[in-house]
């Protein structure tokens, strides 16, 4: 995707500075800045700073830790030790183990001298794996794009309004994302796009990383409270929602960021579709159900009570909104949408349509994919 | 209600300092204080500026308001004027519009000498009927809550969830409130009570003034973003809704602030009763429907973009979320919950039970209070 006109991924490995290129999010969206890696150290703190986040780019970014590491000593202790570390960073990130495993596979059985080079080999085919299947999410949520487009284009409409919840976009992944790739298609593919972004509280994803991105990509696009959806759903302003997932159970019941319920609840009740894209290594078939079956991590109540912005004079600040210790708060991080609230899950396989039951289409799909 | 102990009411007259005290609310919840308006162009400001806010409170300021103005000068063309001032500091509120009808009728026919006097005398009335029947709202609605815990406590529950949206408490009224009236008769009446209190963007009502009005009650209550009402409800933590209204149509459908008619649609989801708490003036009974007949009013975006608090120095400063000139924000105020979502509305004349349909229920409240 873009920045200031110049096509980038979000992270790369820098060949002149020997070193890994990520962009610090913690500044977005008041500056854009790259900054380096050069050591494991450097990953770890990335990660756990939040300076990279989103499940499928914290993975590439460790993947890229623990070639650091091996530059810096390749023997098997120190491997285990640096992979540790790493997975120390977000501990209930499902993408961060499985990286890890990748390159532990990939170097331990090679000869020491051998493996930083397989390393930094290793963690570019997983970014460049990153980069083709969001785009291929992409590319089979297309066609529902175009088809809605056609159709409210023939009832006299001047723009297609898709709803988004969170950051889902490139940001969160090494290129395209999941939830934005297909609209990125669609107005590539001339499909006048416009966004209403959830600014999604309490850590403003959606006003923050969605909004700055879709503006990098000239992309129209409008923020609102995250109250303000179902109201524009019930006026017939939102022609489809469009969210990613962290975890996706068996039946279809689909885990992603708080609030992704609500939003569901309403585009039911309106008769808007509600479509979930996402890898499908975010599907956990082990898991029969989702409400009630996932875990719902439960984060520090000050993300509520602080907020971070720009003052005035250009600082970057943070301010109490109110006193927690009076008023205590309770931060849910994500929620669990019904099946039965989908219409259809867009995989870079295809897509699954919940519209004859989402039981069925969860079978086909998984007989698709092998799993 | 109380602050720091003490039973004060929002809006008095101060007969030591011959003038009106308010609470400043703009300094709410960092800081406690009352001001004093001396003339009718400080009432006027106190409006404007939302040192007072709520339809209710907003009312009786005028009111004062007017007096202050007959102290001045109490000429027919005087007071004309000052209502007309008055009732340009915020042209929707229908209770400004109401409350400034009531003190011409009553001044107008008196002559000048009498008027500040008569107006005072008046004023004074205004405000303990509004009070009045804030507390008739809430005992109006006590039974319902008593027979709700009944329920849960033989169920082995330790506490009663409420979740309440916005600010609809004492200090959008003279006192006691709307929607938290009867969880304050609730709390005296021994009942355990604990409110959900949703943040409310873009203003942040709930988490800057319910948080803290109820924390001067001493009612254990939880800061929740507005994100999250509907994984509660999904997981068993909400016994209830209470909201109040803005304005509700004679069918029952319910305007109120933007964001209500998602947590309408969970509680209906969930089984979960949602409750409207409000005056009878607030139904418009020439409305015959809500959705799509209420005139939503759009708000300036920067209340979305930018955002109010407290730094670590104690200073009270404003900050810019995101650059609202390269991703607008659209700020909706208000949402209309169809009667269908709504379990029963609470007046201080009764509760009229949406259970057998909102229609005949209704009718018979139309019945009740001659309208």
């Amino acid at each position: 995707m873009r920045v200031n006109g110049r096509a980038q991924r979000t992270l790369h490995w820098d060949s002149e500075a020997d070193a890994v290129s990520i962009i610090d999010q913690t500044l977005l969206p008041f500056e854009f800045e790259r900054i380096l890696l050069r050591r494991c150290e450097d990953a770890c703190r990335a990660i756990s700073h939040m300076q990279v986040r989103g499940a499928p780019l914290i993975g590439i970014t460790a993947a890229y830790g623990l070639a650091l590491a091996a530059r810096e000593d390749a023997g098997d202790a120190a491997i285990q030790a640096a992979s540790a570390r790493l997975l120390a960073t977000r501990p209930t990130a499902v993408n961060l183990r499985w990286a890890l495993e990748q390159m532990r596979d990939c170097l331990l059985p090679l000869a020491p001298a051998q493996r930083f080079t397989a390393a930094l080999d290793k963690a570019g085919a997983l970014a460049d794996a990153d980069a083709r299947c969001c785009e291929s999410i992409g590319e089979q949520g297309l066609p529902l794009l175009q088809e809605l487009w056609r159709q409210r284009r023939a009832q006299g409409a001047e723009r297609l309004n898709i709803l988004t919840h969170c950051n889902a976009g490139w940001l969160a992944t090494v290129d395209w994302g999941t939830a934005l790739a297909p609209l990125y298609k669609a107005a590539a593919a001339g499909i006048p796009i416009h966004v209403w972004v959830d600014e999604t509280r309490p850590r403003n994803q959606g006003a923050s990383l969605s909004a700055w991105e879709l503006a990098q990509q000239g992309i129209a696009h409008t923020v609102i409270a995250d109250n303000t959806g179902g109201h524009l759903m019930q006026a017939g302003r939102v022609d489809a929602c469009l969210v990613g997932s962290d975890r996706t159970a068996a039946n279809g019941d689909v885990c992603n960021k708080i609030g992704t319920y609500l939003k569901a609840l309403a585009a039911q009740a309106n008769g808007i579709p509600f479509y979930v894209a996402l890898p499908l290594s975010t599907i956990d078939w082990t898991l029969s159900e989702g409400v009630g079956q996932i875990e719902i991590e439960e984060r520090d109540g000050n993300e509520l009570s602080r907020v971070r912005g720009r003052a005035d004079d250009g600082a970057l600040l943070e301010l109490e909104l109110f006193d927690a210790d009076r008023s205590p708060a309770l931060n849910v991080a994500f929620d669990v949408t019904p099946a039965s609230c989908v219409s259809a899950l867009i995989t870079e396989l295809g897509v699954a349509d919940f519209g004859a039951g989402a039981g069925a289409a969860m079978a086909r799909l998984r007989q698709e994919c092998g799993a």
